[in-house]
């Protein structure tokens, strides 16, 4: 075999990455079941026309093709893709199981999903994103927009990562602001908006006048609008302050401030409107969040969502709905590429049982047994070197504790200090038991 | 849109279904970790060149390809394929990291994985695979042929599944006996033999008389061979009655015997000698795995492996191996099929918070966020309905406390029972915090 080598966009983390990746995964699980979300996973691959039902993320579908396709089932899964996100097949799975779920549904999916785009840093053509979604028939009471965030604050507030910044919006504000300033198109006045960190505000000027039909007032109005940001209540005021009015616009104020006022309750100046916020893709239909991580702000978001209230719909049946998603691979590219995550060793060892001969092999693994039915993981030396390589062996590793089965002691390897245990009854320090994140 | 279908071959779970696969997967996790074996993720993709190595399963290769591959990167990704299972992808990974791992590596892999096979009851185009593997480099050392078995048991064993069979032989112990008799392609003859369970012993021995060269008396030899089982080294007896001589039979034997006796110890019972398994794969080139569901026998063997010396070789480089991989949705499938697998409830949650009205829900939020906190999962509910309807909601899902907010006071809807308590210090019985698997 010639030697391999890595494929642009697909990250392959290092054990201890994996590690990191593998508890921060389960923190944010923990905290997605405390708000009672259920898990769910759909399968990789969905047809093609439901993949395609968002245009412009067309040309990143990644198609499947058997490569020995036999005649009888007519080429075979000719029609299918990879998931490029995890809304969609959400989305799916509601409309084929509707009749089998209760609602409001309330579910979280942590899985991977793949884009064949350009890589560049900070995307991945494969990558784990975490989401959480309420979804209702017919109607979706408001107050899981302001509920949806919360959790999100709580998922990455329990992680080692640097601080948030939670950016909501709503499109009914904004559009409901561009009627009320009585732009010819105000939803490619959204689009030109949604631009404002890549383009800078003369080009949005621009495309506002060329696209949307705006005039030069109006234009400045819009980027005036779009930059009002506030982590309270205040920024409704400066809305009024620039004196346009328009009955969506009252509608996506008001729902904008029981977001900001809950967020600021739930977690002072983590959660600030942020009225330049459009998100892309256009089924979101009011509340939008973008997330900003501190220090990585030039990288753009790291967790994002907003409410949606057409995506799931099959004739009479409508499935509104709530959420947002957080770009896991995304946050550990950006922290492993940093140097600012490690954990305390790459094996989940704690003991190492030293191996005197290989005579005392079963011996020793009696012990290890003992130590592993308690709850510390152990393995047995490879082979019955000299002690001092063998205590090599645990260094390199990083495993804190040799156990001498001959006398029956065990060291820390670090200290140096060295008392006699039973395997019955000793224990680690708690902080050396798992490997741990600093 | 029109109402979409599941796809053969790519299951879904329902989400209280994929609580129990979690719940599964975190106790396999935790039983490889306590014998030190750390995680690792590759991505889902191979070059084609890698995946095409075990020629016999290059027809179930998924090919990607970019729907709109654009012109300057020569139509993108044409050479990629999913990998079908975690064993060649791991070999990848060796030869590409070997100068950044400590050996002997000792790594688990739980991952999806994908064939493009046809489709039947227990078997899967999309699967959940959980692997453990130990690989040194040049050589690795018998013992761990010993211990993979026994963490497997722990691992299945830690699971409300079915007792499992973990049948064990040893390709040297074959071939050395084929060599013994004298047959003229051994390799043929140990692949006729693996098909004993598919097509009878008579067709076995058409198989060994007409492909590999053997005459009637070695044929009856062979399957005499392979009717041999024990659960202790009593087989060893049973194979000398055969009267075949040969050294690497002796070699086989001596190293099978080992298996036998370490699993006797551990787990009486469990393991056995069965000197019919063989495994299919070509790379296996010594101790070989298969392991039988109790009441599931007719589908199979659910988890699998075996030693391999020259899987990972790149110019001088050389990582023997020997590693096991659980069957994780295919286990699951079949446990679900039979129905005999269920959770206490479809969702995490252990309390709802009932709403009197719509204006107390930031103090019914206040109230969930303290028993959140306290690790406690709970949701609010979902509109001020009357407290009946409220109940009624909880009952549904399956959760088993409502808290009253007025009051005060929190109920066990299951027995009715009604007391008052203080979401600072209230604690559920532990059995009722989490679902739990029956």
């Amino acid at each position: 075999m010639t030697r391999p080598a890595s494929i642009s966009g697909f990250p392959e983390w290092s054990p201890a990455q994996r590690m990191i990746e593998q508890q921060l995964l389960d923190r944010i699980r923990t905290s997605f079941e405390s708000y009672g979300f259920a898990p769910l996973e759909t399968r990789a691959v969905e047809p093609l026309d439901q993949l395609l039902r968002k245009g412009e993320t067309s040309k990143e579908v990644y198609l499947l093709r058997r490569l020995q396709a036999d005649g009888e089932d007519g080429g075979g899964d000719a029609g299918l893709g990879l998931h490029f996100d995890l809304t969609v097949p959400f989305a799916r799975y509601l409309l084929e199981n509707a009749g089998r779920l209760q609602f409001p549904f309330r579910r979280y999916q942590i899985q991977k999903s793949w884009r064949g785009e350009r890589p560049q840093e900070g995307r991945y053509r494969e990558f784990t994103q975490a989401d959480i979604d309420v979804v209702d028939r017919d109607e979706l009471p408001f107050h899981y927009d302001v509920e949806i965030p919360l959790v999100v604050i709580d998922a990455l507030g329990s992680l080692p990562i640097p601080p948030i910044r939670l950016q909501v919006n709503n499109r009914k504000l904004c559009e409901g602001f561009y009627r009320g300033l009585d732009i010819g198109d105000p939803e490619a006045a959204l689009r030109a908006v949604d631009k404002l960190d890549k383009i800078g505000p003369a080009k949005v000027a621009e495309l506002l006048t060329g696209t949307a039909g705006a005039s030069q007032a109006q234009a400045k109005a819009c980027l005036a609008l779009a930059e009002i940001s506030a982590p309270d209540e205040s920024f409704a005021e400066a809305v009024h302050a620039l004196g346009v009015k328009d009955p969506l616009l009252d509608e996506g104020l008001a729902e904008l401030v029981r977001v900001v006022e809950a967020g600021r309750e739930h977690a002072p100046g983590v959660l600030v409107a942020d009225l330049r916020i459009a998100r892309g893709l256009d089924y979101y239909t009011g509340t939008v969040y973008e997330t900003q991580l501190t220090g990585f702000e030039r990288y753009g978001s790291v967790c994002s969502g907003g409410r949606y209230d057409n995506l799931a719909t099959s004739g009479t049946d409508r499935f509104p709905g709530v959420g947002i998603s957080i770009g896991v691979t995304r946050i550990l590219g950006l922290l492993f590429g940093a140097g600012t995550l490690s954990i305390s060793r790459p094996v989940p060892t704690c003991v190492l049982v030293a191996l005197p001969d290989e005579d005392s092999r079963p011996a020793c693994d009696r012990i290890a047994a003992t130590l592993r039915r308690r709850g510390i993981p152990t393995e047995v030396a490879p082979s019955a070197a000299k002690y001092g390589r063998q205590i090599r062996f645990a260094q390199r590793r990083g495993i804190p504790y040799v156990w001498f089965p001959d006398g029956g002691e065990v060291r820390d390897i670090r200290s140096g200090e060295q008392a006699t245990a039973d395997p019955q009854t000793w224990q680690p320090p708690e902080a050396d038991r798992y490997p741990t994140i600093s």
